[in-house]
């Protein structure tokens, strides 16, 4: 079973309207809700490709009934923890011919409050690790959680045997770091925020330096870049150029390689497969959904792995 | 008594920004949620002046709850319909300094059933309105209800000797006229769909020739017109230039009339003291909010109010 942490979950609303209009009142023509959250997406990714999953992560009010009906519908499993506050939703308003770019309206989250902040990782977190093979911690921490908490939940699931995966930005992919993930997968843009290189390799490099066992950093058209702490170093190019919606292709990314940790498969022929399986992501329009199809069309043969060193 | 119809409740979002960039992420400072929908600011403002006041409408789903947790908050007393669709929500992006014009965002709105309606013809709207001096009609129509349900709302008030105001636009309106208000209230652009005068003392005048007892357009800054099927004709003008959110002026319009309906105030004085309601909302920053000071300011020294005929 595969475990994914999604500290700030969302409710995801998707606006389809002909142009949105600034300063005017535009009227929707339909309304899609989901519940979202990159920890959300890669479940929703696994349980796709026949993996054991389980949602964990803090949820309150309204928005939080509905991310948790919406789970139950789509028949992920979950053990979430109830908080005071709100869960956010986060709008994607989308042109009906999806010409336009996507305008998106992002909630800050609830204020989280120490107690809790102490229910999950004291309770729920060690409950929802019992037999797991994997943990993959991702997205944006809600205010009111502290700045290093991924590195917290790395310490307490390697405690438990449990090998985590770390897929956030900023201040919380840094502090993350120092609890040692197995696997850290930031795209290049955070990447080289955490670490101020711009080239993906190098990037990747300068992850497991700062505690990360293994380290693939995505770059979009420009691949995936691999290193192990161990120092083997590789690329993985794009699988070839696909259209549509990339919110949720890392997610999708992130999922191969979870499902890769549990699996023990090697990390080049791993990035492999998250290559493909985020190019089938982007192809399909709602994020946590890939076009199984072009996934499979683009596993089927395999794709060149180029060694680095 | 004042009874408000809000078939088309809607949970009223407020996201706070520095300025929307379309086709980006914007993360979003603060949200505000309450409930909204003309009828809900008419009942606020009511409220606000002592009247008491009851909501009905029809209401469904999680934005439902959310709406009804709110008029609780706000003390503001409810009779309503449960139906199985999702309430919508109206989305209003307002920047920080509210020098940029508000962006909407307004869901349609839940599936209405025939079974859902004619509970609330057959069963909630007769019950709501046992010691009821005014009912007020205001808004669009969900999905599903009849385009002349003002109309048939108007017969059952009418025939239980409870006046209607009627407040609506396009389909909703033409056809409501038909139901004979006691008065009828749209706005100059509303009154010209309905009637084809640009003229919103001519549109007053049609408004009753197609049924309404009586008649007043608002005109923004270029004040009030109005009418009565005997023939008087007035005009009341805009009390002074306000700036602020222009949302929800004419609800609060709607409650000083409703309010003078209920106390048999003559129809001028009425829309004056409509003036000074409606710019005195126009200075709060919610709808179905108003400024007492300014209101208190603008009523204390009488406004001119110019006969016509």
């Amino acid at each position: 079973m595969i475990v994914t942490v999604t500290l700030n979950a969302a409710l995801d609303v998707t606006y389809r309207l002909d142009r949105l209009r600034l300063g005017e009142a535009n009227r929707i023509g339909s309304v899609r809700e989901r519940a979202g959250g990159k920890g959300v997406n890669t479940a929703r990714v696994l349980a796709a490709l026949g993996q054991r999953t389980l949602v964990t992560g803090l949820v309150g009010g309204a928005t939080g009934d509905q991310f948790r009906a919406d789970l139950q519908h789509s028949g992920l499993p979950y053990l979430l923890t109830s908080i005071q506050g709100s869960s956010r939703r986060t709008v994607a308003v989308v042109s009906e011919d999806g010409a336009e770019p996507v305008t998106g309206l992002w909630e800050p989250g609830p204020q989280v409050t120490a107690g809790e902040w102490s229910r999950f990782t004291e309770r729920d977190f060690p409950a929802a690790l019992t037999g797991a093979a994997v943990v993959v911690l991702s997205g944006s921490l809600p205010p009111g959680v502290p700045a290093d908490a991924y590195a917290t939940l790395l310490r307490r699931a390697a405690a438990l045997g449990v090998p985590g995966v770390l897929d956030a930005d900023g201040e919380a992919l840094r502090a993350g770091l120092a609890g040692r993930p197995a696997l850290v997968k930031p795209n290049a843009e955070e990447a080289q925020r955490a670490t101020g290189a711009a080239d993906p390799a190098e990037a990747a490099a300068r992850l497991c330096a700062l505690g990360a066992a293994a380290a693939v950093v995505t770059a979009g058209p420009d691949g995936l870049s691999g290193h192990t702490a161990e120092g083997l170093s590789w690329h993985t190019p794009a699988p070839r150029r696909v259209l549509g919606n990339p919110t949720g292709a890392g997610d999708a990314a992130t999922a191969a390689l979870a499902r890769a940790l549990a699996d023990r498969t090697p990390w080049p022929q791993a990035t492999a497969d998250a290559a493909a399986l985020a190019a089938a992501a982007v192809a399909a329009p709602l994020a946590g959904d890939y076009d199984p199809a072009l996934y499979h069309e683009l596993t089927s043969h395999h794709e060149e792995i180029r060694p680095c060193r």
